[in-house]
């Protein structure tokens, strides 16, 4: 058999064991966080015809989309988790209760320019509330809970989550009849931190923005202080505009319950530059940062979409939600050794059998798992030093030692690892050590 | 906009959160399972470059794989786990454990002829045991333990283990000098429960057959009794082949260690037929049954192969592992209503509002979750009788009712579903009640 040297493609992650251990136990993480919530699981394909995945895509998107012909038919992987919800939802809207609350983890593939830290195929971590007709703002404030409680969870450190509403924005824009250069403002607001409040406002003339707006343009984007402090000068703006009023009072209502939902006042703030790129957000948006770690970028995403699926229906469905690049956070934690598994191991105890018969060793790892504990047997013809060395490599806590005494004792020796110490003690009292 | 018609593409899973909820359990159970038993997780990419992918693959297989291009470069899915996993142990040789003991649950991709029960995305849940050079046969017995310990905990009723030994089928073909014969022949054998056993022979005969080698085939084949006296009866055969000898041994050890592996007599036997389509099995075989629903086929095989990664590397990796095609087999058990969920809704309870204002009930809320209660809140502002019938719907077993009352009270109204009883009480009863 000629020989194909065996390759991975760039842009797509394959761990080792032991980190794959680290991804699983962060997966688990945000799946358990997502359910003690009340999110359902739902699990959509990877394939899809290329018409329906692609139906509202365009520009920059569809481009990196991996695209292909099987049979008659045109295919496309997914891209995100959004479209195949969209898809999902109104596919079984008869057979769905509303709000419908859904998780969905799973792998999305993107063919874009490989580059240390992006990916091709990574996982996303979704959940969206979608309302049938309407969705009450509370779920809004419900969100914030949900990442401050899974990051929590998770561990990473101290975070914010930044939280503001398009419709300010937008409101503001139109009050100033700026809209058409909204996104131009945006991006040179982006920068400020970068390049300085002079630097902005010099760019702002550069594209023609009079001085009177640009001055109330700063004024908007300088408002500090506490939340409550931030919501008071922006009803003092005088912004004559229904989408701004209406703006403020849903931030304010989402401001007030995101406290009745437990997250402490230390961990979101109200960020008024915060618009999200993605045009279909239209109400409340967040962002989540590491205090520690903020060149990451955004950790966990999202917000308020008037219409989830107007591609494929012309029922109302505004929704809400968020979302966690799961794979390239990893990379990005992993690299800053931000994290570190819990257990190194899958395995709690490996047996290491002195003798040629297994039977005894064989009745012992079937007890030890029995009493639910993740055990291993060390099944070769190795020298002892060999086999110790194998435990040691897979970190693997505790070793059960089997020689004739402890089968004729009807005793094992455990031997924890990390102390070093050994002593032959009943299989029962070992279980109730190392369970 | 346009608007699209969404659906799914036939042969793609796509289930309802009701029914994802009992898929999970049961992808997560054999997860459980195969860690109890120290088996490393590891994910890979489901898009490979072809020439890796496909180094091996040939005829059938070959016309199924889903194939692209993107870029200069020819990409295809991954179409089982066991390619891949020959991918990963050579591309990672250096920095594994052998043993090496892996388990992955993912999804692979077969653009198979649509038809029901059969799919073309569908989950397979592997674990495998490699070698470096080298593998004992005590791996071969404590496969059937992990099937043994899976199928248990699935509880989808009483199952039986098949094991065989290619060998000794390989070697009696040696014997007989109908090594070139021998596929013909499995495949008649095969049939002998539908056709019985003279059209058997006839059949045999009509490939040209002598009959004292059809006689030995019969005898072979007509081996009963307990699984000693089945051993003995091969002994007893006095087939003079070293590979058939070899078997027989292998077989016998095999057998011995799995009753030490706590495998109920009664849920294993030999199956001198069974011999797996697949070429590179060379030792142990294994089909499990459900012994009241044999027509579902096997629900979990596999054995014992010599080279898993020939076409990566000239290094001699043998391993023996098992697979479970998850979806096929969640399609038949749901379809034959042989499964149920230990959970119909993933909430544990909802609290719905009577008033307007969310403080109190967003409070509840994150006590519950805090002690670990998945709970949701009912959010939208509907007639008393929808936010019920929503959790009737939802299936949720515990509604929590918030009113002036309870507010004042500093408690719940908290309603048992299934009871139908309600009664003002304390949040912490409450939470010490649901959890």
């Amino acid at each position: 058999m000629s020989i194909v040297t065996p390759r991975t493609l760039p842009g797509f992650m394959q761990l080792l064991p032991k980190e794959q251990i680290l991804f699983n136990e962060i997966k688990e993480k945000i799946q358990k966080s997502y359910e003690r919530f009340g999110f359902l699981p739902i699990d959509t394909p990877v394939i899809e015809l290329s018409e329906v995945l692609l139906a509202k895509a365009g520009g920059e998107t569809e481009k990196q989309i991996y695209k292909f012909n099987k049979g008659d038919k045109e295919l496309a992987l997914r891209f995100d988790l959004t479209v195949p919800l969209a898809k999902y939802v109104t596919e079984n809207y008869n057979n769905l209760t509303f709000p419908f609350r859904r998780y969905q983890i799973g792998k999305v593939y993107r063919g874009e320019r490989a580059q240390k830290g992006r990916y091709r195929e990574f996982y996303q971590c979704d959940i969206d509330i979608i309302g049938d007709g309407e969705l009450s703002n509370i779920n809004d404030a419900e969100i914030p809970s949900v990442i401050y409680n899974t990051f929590k969870e998770l561990n990473f450190g101290k975070f914010t989550i930044c939280i503001n509403n398009r419709k300010i924005l937008n409101g503001l824009f139109e009050y100033l009849q700026l809209t058409d250069k909204s996104s131009d403002i945006l991006r040179i607001i982006d920068k400020i931190e970068k390049i300085g409040r002079n630097n902005v406002i010099a760019e702002m003339k550069d594209i023609a923005i009079d001085e009177n707006k640009i001055n109330k343009i700063m004024e908007f984007i300088a408002i500090e202080g506490t939340t409550e402090e931030k919501l008071q000068k922006l009803n003092n703006l005088n912004i004559i505009s229904e989408k701004f009023q209406e703006g403020l009072k849903d931030l304010t209502e989402v401001v007030k319950y995101i406290k009745a939902f437990g997250v402490l006042e230390d961990y979101f703030k109200i960020d008024l530059t915060i618009a999200r790129g993605l045009d279909y957000y239209t109400g409340t948006v967040y962002e989540t940062f590491l205090d520690e770690y903020k060149e990451l970028g955004s950790i966990c995403s999202g917000g308020r979409y008037d219409d989830l699926a107007g591609y494929y229906t012309t029922k109302k469905l505004p929704g809400v939600g968020i979302s966690i690049g799961l794979t390239r956070l990893f990379y990005q934690l992993n690299e800053n050794k931000i994290i570190e598994a819990s257990k190194k191991s899958i395995a709690d105890a490996i047996i290491i059998s002195m003798i040629d018969d297994y039977s005894y060793a064989a009745n012992v790892a079937t007890e030890f798992r029995k009493a639910g504990i993740n055990t291993q047997l060390y099944t070769e013809n190795k020298k002892i030093k060999a086999k110790f060395k194998y435990a040691d490599k897979l970190e693997i806590p505790y070793v059960i030692i089997i020689g004739e005494d402890e089968i004729s004792n009807n005793t094992i020796t455990l031997k924890d690892m990390k102390k070093g110490e050994q002593r032959e003690i009943k299989i029962e009292e070992a279980i109730k050590i190392i369970y």
